[in-house]
C-alpha cells in the first residue's frame, strides 16, 4: 500500500489515519525500526506529530499497527504472562497455536511472516518485533538472563512457524495443537526457566 | 540459471552435465520433488536416461546436486551418527554449526534458505529436502517414531537457521558455536532419544 496525496486534507479527516499508517509502513522498510521516528512519519504523512501520537500511541503501537497483525501479541500474550512462570511454556504455546491456527487469522499472518522473511525486512524483526513486540512480555517470565533466553524461545516458535505452516511439514502440520503444547511445551519452559548453561 | 541451447551438442561433452542439472533445477521449481522423473529431465536436456544416472545416481543424488549445496548434508552427517544415540544433539548441532560458521559455505546456504523460503519452493524442502536429505540420516538416530521425532528436530534446527542467519537475532547470531550447542544440544538430544508424548 502506498500513500495517497493528502495536500489539503484537514488532520482528523477520514483518511489521514490510513495515511499516517501507510507512511510509517514506508518509513519502517526503509529505514528500520530504530531508523524510525514519529516526527518523520508525521512530516511524510503532512500531519503534526501530536496526531500521530494521538492515533496510535507510542513508536511501538505505531510499530505494531503498521505490521497489520490481526491480533496484538501483547495483549494475547498477557494472560500467559499473568499466570506466571510455571507452566507458561505449554500456555505460551498453546495461547501461540490458537491463534495461528484460526483459520481467519492464519492468512493474515502467512503472509507477514513471508514478508518479514524476505531479504530487507530481518531488520524488523530483529530490531523491532522481537525486542518490541514479544521481548518485553517474555522477559517477564524468565528467571535470569532473559537476552539469552527470550531469543532462544524465538528460535523455537519461529521454526515452528516456518515447519508448520510456511513449508507444512507432515506431521506437524496436521499435528492436533494439544500434541504440540505436549510435545513442544516443556522445551519452551526450559528455555525460559530450566537450567541453562 | 537458465539451460543454454544445446542442439547438436554430443552427449558427455563438457556442458552437458551442467545442462542435465540445469534441466533438473527447473523440473524440481516447476514440477517439486515427486514430480520430477530421470525421465522428464533427460527428456528436457535432451540425453539419455541413463547418462543422468552416469552423471548424478539416484533422484535423490540428483536433488541433492540440483540444490547445489556446497557440501553434501548426509556425508557431514554420517559421522555424527556413526557414533549412536549418545550426545547426537550436540554433536549434530555442532557438525551443522561448523558447516554454517564457515564464511566460505555460509552465502550460499543463506541464498539456498531464502530461495527454499519463496512461497513455490516449500513443496520442495517437505517433499524432498527433510524426507530425503536429512530424514533417513537422522531417523536412524532416534529410538522410535521417527515419524514425529525427526520434525522436532527439524523444527528446532529451521528455527535456528532463521535467527542466527537469517534474521540475525542478538545474541544468537554473536554466540560462540559451543555455547550454543550447550544451550540447545540437551533440546535436539530430547526430541531424538527423550520422553515424547
Amino acid at each position: 500500500m502506498t500513500a495517497r496525496a493528502s495536500r489539503g486534507r484537514r488532520p482528523g479527516a477520514p483518511d489521514t489515519r490510513a495515511e499516517v499508517l501507510a507512511a510509517a509502513r514506508a518509513s519502517f522498510a526503509e529505514k528500520g525500526f530504530r531508523g524510525t521516528t514519529i516526527r518523520a512519519v508525521a512530516s511524510a504523512a503532512g500531519v503534526d506529530p501530536a496526531l500521530v501520537h494521538h492515533y496510535f500511541g507510542t513508536k511501538d503501537d505505531l510499530f505494531v499497527a503498521a505490521l497489520e497483525i490481526p491480533v496484538d501479541p501483547r495483549e494475547i500474550l498477557a494472560p500467559v504472562v499473568a499466570a506466571g512462570p510455571d507452566g507458561a511454556g505449554e500456555r505460551l504455546l498453546r495461547t501461540f497455536l490458537s491463534v495461528w491456527d484460526d483459520p481467519a487469522i492464519q492468512p493474515g499472518l502467512l503472509a507477514l511472516v513471508r514478508s518479514l522473511m524476505a531479504d530487507d525486512s530481518a531488520g524488523l524483526v530483529r530490531d523491532g518485533f522481537i525486542p518490541v513486540v514479544v521481548g518485553p512480555v517474555l522477559a517477564s517470565l524468565v528467571r535470569d538472563r532473559p537476552e539469552v533466553r527470550v531469543p532462544l524461545v524465538a528460535s523455537q516458535m519461529i521454526g515452528l512457524i516456518v515447519a508448520r505452516y510456511v513449508i507444512a511439514v507432515p506431521p506437524l502440520a496436521q499435528m492436533p495443537a494439544e500434541d504440540l503444547v505436549a510435545r513442544v511445551g516443556p522445551v519452551l519452559q526450559h528455555y525460559l526457566t530450566g537450567d541453562l548453561p
